[in-house]
Formats: structure tokens, sequence, C-alpha cells
């Protein structure tokens, strides 16, 4: 078992303050400051969330946004972040950063890159320029980034794949691990381990079962949310919670939908990531406690009410859902950042719920009354 | 002459609180609140300006912004904006807002339109359908928006213009001018007169002549900053001011950069509009006190400095010109809105330093001292 937390050397920290069933409210310690959990950390691959400044997210209530070790690495380069202060000062957010490690780009770029057992060669989608990501080489940028939470460098198991590609797969990630833990030389940073497995049931054990024996501060669940069915995604992301210690933060990578959320959080998940919200806002389509509404649609051209009503967000309390859909076949900028705006606020609102119903013992009756309503909506409203 | 301002069937004043020189500061009463002049108006074409949030533009002082008639009218149309409270409550903007006539657009999308006596045949540039804009429909069109400051429907004469097509396009002006004053419903709104008169200083009295003798509550310099010599522009603008009544707002249409601002406060203007801020800062152009600088250029790659030293705006009091520079290249909104955002500041800090310049008598040494540390700047680092 790994050792506790929170010793002398070390500025990262977690704590379970209540549990409900599985659910857990705690919070995450960083060198830049505490982070309620269960959290949502909005995308910032390019050390920007799209559309948002830095103390906007703030003021949303989000203390841990997620930037991109590839793409931060190839522009502007990790010396020059170090050299400026660190990716939160660069980007003017007071908060904690976490980075993924590239290996997931390894997987969505796969058409630039190589993967072999020292590491993934990749062919830069901005010049063509060759770049070599081994596990020491993932460590040491995120250390110069500045990352509070870094993650170990994993092949991520794309879907559909063969048991057998899987099965190379979570052995790679699981030699990557311990050469990232070797490799690390800042304590005060958190370093996350990976575990993989693709949808084999017993893979995911054999990844759990060596990931977890090494003396990562957190665990995540990496190769979901790849395009395998939702049942399959949440039937392993059940499966891996069950893994993952309950003493350590555990993340669940690039989940997801609210539905997803609330049902992660069921199973024990401390962390979330996902481009959703901001995409999706981008797109026009927006999240209400009803479920989504998009904003091109007709029926909104002379609706006077706000996206959502009794909604405290910005965009809610100022704007009516004529005028952003006015801005949104327009083109204008100020569609994406309202739109947006509202995303995050009700991603943060939800996570405060559950932080809350957790701690009052009532997760169940949260998670059963958010999902009726947000499934409702869907219906009613189809996207 | 007309008649003085301020009657009690009239929401619209104007004061005058001091004057150095020609040059002069004071006060727009509207419908909407009142404005300290001299005002430069960020452009909001479409009910939005370009990358900001409504309440950001007023956090900068902004209590007045632009409209466009044309754009506004066609998508999403004057009866839509009206039956949800008029434009300024549209957009969310807590100030007043000013509308063009339509008369620009006949001119800059020349190719889509015909103008006759009656008015100015529009082929939409959404859809190519016909749309008509009469001088009685400019005005029912600018009322319905809800407008604080309506202008009526001019013929912008272009630039070049042989001297007869610039004597036709006045006298259309000058009919055009009494049809809306004829047309007007809304007393508490107001309805400037716009003279034209091309680049001929004869033509220019004779236009002056027409629209002062109507009882128009503001009056504004049209058709420069269209593509004349800088020289030219400038002359037309001082000769023009001399022909405005002293006791209106004068009203200079499209101008300009900081420098033209300096210059026409000192003419006696009180009103400007122009898309360089806006527009600028989308490209990476952005002003300060020492001149132009591109935030494109290679220089910025590592500079931990703001935009600016000692601005006071968001922007630099939290991200680097390194930041910025990056976000610029990746494309990233947010590059948009923060060099939005300090270009907009910077206008409000120059418009706010003129009319504490003029209230103290020393316009002069401000004109001089401003000017000479632009154009300073504008040699150092050229575009």
């Amino acid at each position: 078992m790994p050792a506790p937390l929170q010793t002398a050397a070390r500025a990262f920290g977690f704590e379970v303050f209540a549990c409900d069933g599985d659910a857990r409210t705690g919070r995450l310690t960083t060198a830049h400051g505490e982070v309620a959990t269960p959290a949502f950390m909005p995308v910032g691959t390019r050390a920007a969330v799209k559309a948002m400044a830095p103390e906007e997210l703030w003021q949303l209530g989000y203390r841990l946004v997620l930037a991109n070790t590839y793409h931060l690495a190839l522009r502007p380069g990790a010396e020059l972040i170090e050299e400026l202060g660190g990716v939160g000062r660069f980007m003017g957010f007071d908060g904690a950063v976490l980075t993924d490690s590239g290996g997931f780009q390894a997987m969505s770029l796969a058409k630039l890159n190589a993967i072999g057992f020292d590491g993934i060669r990749f062919r830069s989608h901005l010049d063509g320029s060759e770049f070599m990501l081994t596990p020491e080489r993932a460590v040491e940028i995120q250390e110069r980034i500045g990352s509070d939470l870094m993650m170990a460098l994993d092949e991520c198991t794309p879907y559909p794949a063969e048991r057998a590609r899987a099965e190379a797969s979570l052995e790679l990630t699981a030699r990557w691990a311990e050469r990232c833990l070797g490799a690390r030389k800042r304590p005060r940073r958190a370093l996350f381990g990976i575990i993989q497995g693709g949808v084999y049931p017993d893979l995911r054990k054999r990844s759990a079962a060596q990931i977890t024996a090494m003396s990562f501060d957190g665990f995540a669940a990496g190769g979901l949310a790849v395009g395998e069915p939702k049942e399959q995604m949440l039937e392993m992301a059940a499966l891996s919670a069950t893994l993952l210690p309950a003493e350590r933060p555990r993340y669940l990578m690039g989940v997801g939908t609210p539905e997803d959320l609330v049902a992660a959080v069921g199973m024990g998940y401390d962390m979330f990531d996902c481009v959703l919200p901001t995409r999706n806002a981008r797109n026009g389509s927006v999240y209400t406690s009803d479920g989504r509404l998009s904003i091109k649609q007709a029926i909104h051209a002379r609706d006077p009410r706000p996206l959502e009503e009794g909604c405290g967000c910005r965009t809610c309390t100022r704007l009516s859902r004529a005028y952003l859909r006015h801005l949104y076949i327009s083109g204008e900028i100020l569609a994406a950042r309202a739109l947006t705006e509202h995303n995050l606020y009700f991603y943060a609102r939800l996570m405060a719920g559950m932080q809350a119903a957790i701690a009052s013992r009532t997760y169940r009756e949260f998670a059963a009354a958010t999902m009726g309503r947000l499934g409702g909506g869907s219906r009613a409203e189809p996207q």
C-alpha cells in the first residue's frame, strides 16, 4: 500500500471529509492552494480555457484546471513557461494546474506518432519536427512547466483494441510508470499513475495491481471515454474505482457529461476533466438542470428568458436566449464567451451540489433527482 | 439657430462645463444615463462590441456605444429588439446606445445597393433579399430599436468624389434630413443631423448651413475618414467643426486613431466612434502611450512585462506579453478579449485624460505631451 500522504517533504495532500456510500467529499492540497473534491477541471489545453479569462475561472469557483503537456512543450515550450514562473503564473491563474502527460495525444494524433519501448516519437502537428517523449522527458517537462499535479506517461489504449494490444499497452504503461517515478526531481509536485487495460476486466485488475503498488500521489483510470459504448465506459469506470486505494485521490480521465459525473462520483471518483462544457458551448449547446438546449434553434429567437431560470451566472442574469441566439448566429465572440461561462457555472454548481449532498449523506437522493431532471430535459428537447 | 436643449419634452441634453481653446468638456444626458464628453464610442455593429461583455464596457467607463441600424434591421430585426425592450436591454448594456442610420453601409456595400431620391435600396448581404431604407424608415427603425441617439439618414459621400457628385450627395442628404425630422415620433430620443460636402470647403459650408438650420439635437461631420489623405481629413474636420453650433454636441464620425482624437477634441468635437481599437486588437495590434506594438512580433516571445508598464487594465495587471503572444499565435479567443480590453481601456483613459486637461485648462500641454509620446513610439516600433 502507498505510504500516507502529507509528509513534510510534500506539498501535496488529500483528505476525505465525508463519505456517502462510495461517494466521498474532501480536499486536495497543492503547491497552489486547496481544491474541494469531487472536482471538475476545465480543460485549458494551451494554457487557456477557451473563451475564458483566468480570473473568471476563479470567480466560478475553479481552483484547478488542466493543461496539456504535449501542446505546451511544442508551443511555447517548457523552458519559456519555466522562465516566466510556471504555467499558473504564465496564464494568470491563481489556482493549481494539472498537466496530462502526452499519452492521450499519442493516441489521438496516432498517425503522426510512433510508440516504442522507450517512449513516443511525435511529429509536431505544428511544423512536422520530431519530438521524442520518454517517461523521463514527460516528467521533466511537467516539472519545468510547473505543474502542481503531473501525470505519468501512459500508453492510452484506443477503442476498439484486441486483447493482446490492450495487454501490451498496460505492460508498457507499467514500465513507463516506474521510470516516471524514478525521474521525479521535485517532490512538492504531485505525480499520478494511470491504469489502463482497455475494456477487459482482468486486464484492468492487472494494471491496477501494478500501478497502485507504486508510490504515486493519486491514481487515474485512463483509456476510457475514448469511443467505447457508454455502458462499457461506466462498467469499466466502476470496476476501476474499486481497484484504486481509498486514501488516494481517484481521477477519471476525460469524463464527462453531467450524468457521467454524477454516476462516477457515486463510484468514488474525486477528479474529472472534459472538454464537453467548453466545446459544446462554442457549438451553441448549453447545459441546464433540465437537460441540454441548442441556442441555434429558431424556438429561442424571440425568447426573453435566460438560458436557465434561476441560474446565477453572469450570462443568465443579464442576457436573454434571444440575444444569445443572435450572437451565436452572427458569429460574435461574445456568444462563445457567454455560453462557455454558463456551462462552466453549471458544472461548478453541479460539483458543489454533489459535495454538499455527500457531506449531508443525501447523495443517493441528490443523484436520483439530478439524473431525473437531466434525463427528462434531454428527452423533452432532443439534440 | 436651434432652440435651447433640455426642454421638458426631451430627455436629451448637452451641457458644456469647461472650454480650453476650442476644446470643451461636458455631459450628454440621454434616456439611459449621462455621458461625459469628449466621449469615444466603441463600435457594437451587431449589438455587441466584438469580444467584450456589456458589463466590461461599463467597468471600463463607457456609457455610450454605437450599434448599426442596417445590420440590426436585417438581423435580428427592429421588431424583435423592440419586443425585447430596446437595444440596450437586448445587449445587456446599462448605458446609452447611438445608432447610425445606414447611410454609411450604402457607401461601404455600394455594389449591393442603389441610391435614389426616395432612399437606399439595399440588397441584404445575408440573403440577397431587398430592403428599402427611406429617411422615414430609418427613423422608424431606430426608434423601434430603442436608440438613445439616432442619426439622420445621409448619403455618405465616398472618396474620391467629383465635385458634382459631392454636391448632389449633400443636397440629397439635406432633403433626407428634413424628412427624418418630420418622421420622428419619440421626442425623448435624440436625433442628429449629418453634414457632407466631401473634401470641398464651400460644399462643407453649404451642407452645414442647410443641416444646422434644422432642429437637430446634435450635429455630425460625416463623409470623413473614408479613404482621403489624413491631412485632408483633419483639414475638413477642422473646417466642419467651426460650422457646427457650439451649443450642440459635435460628432466626428468614424474617427479615429488616438492622435486623431487628440487633434479633433482640440477642434471642438465632443463625440467619436471608430473600429480601430477593437479591430486592431483582434489583429494583434495594441495601443500604448508610447505608440502601437504588434504582439505577433518575436521580440515579445519571452517578455514578462505587461503590454504597457503602469497600465491598470485587467490584461496588464495579470498577463505578460509572452503569454499574450502565445495566445494570439495559438488563435485563442482570450487573445482577442485581452487585447480588446486593453485597447478600450487605453481609449477610455485617453478620453478621461482629455476631459481632465480641458477642465484644468491644460489641454494644449496635454495634447503636446500625448502626441509626442504616441509619435515617438510609432517611430521606435514601426508597424
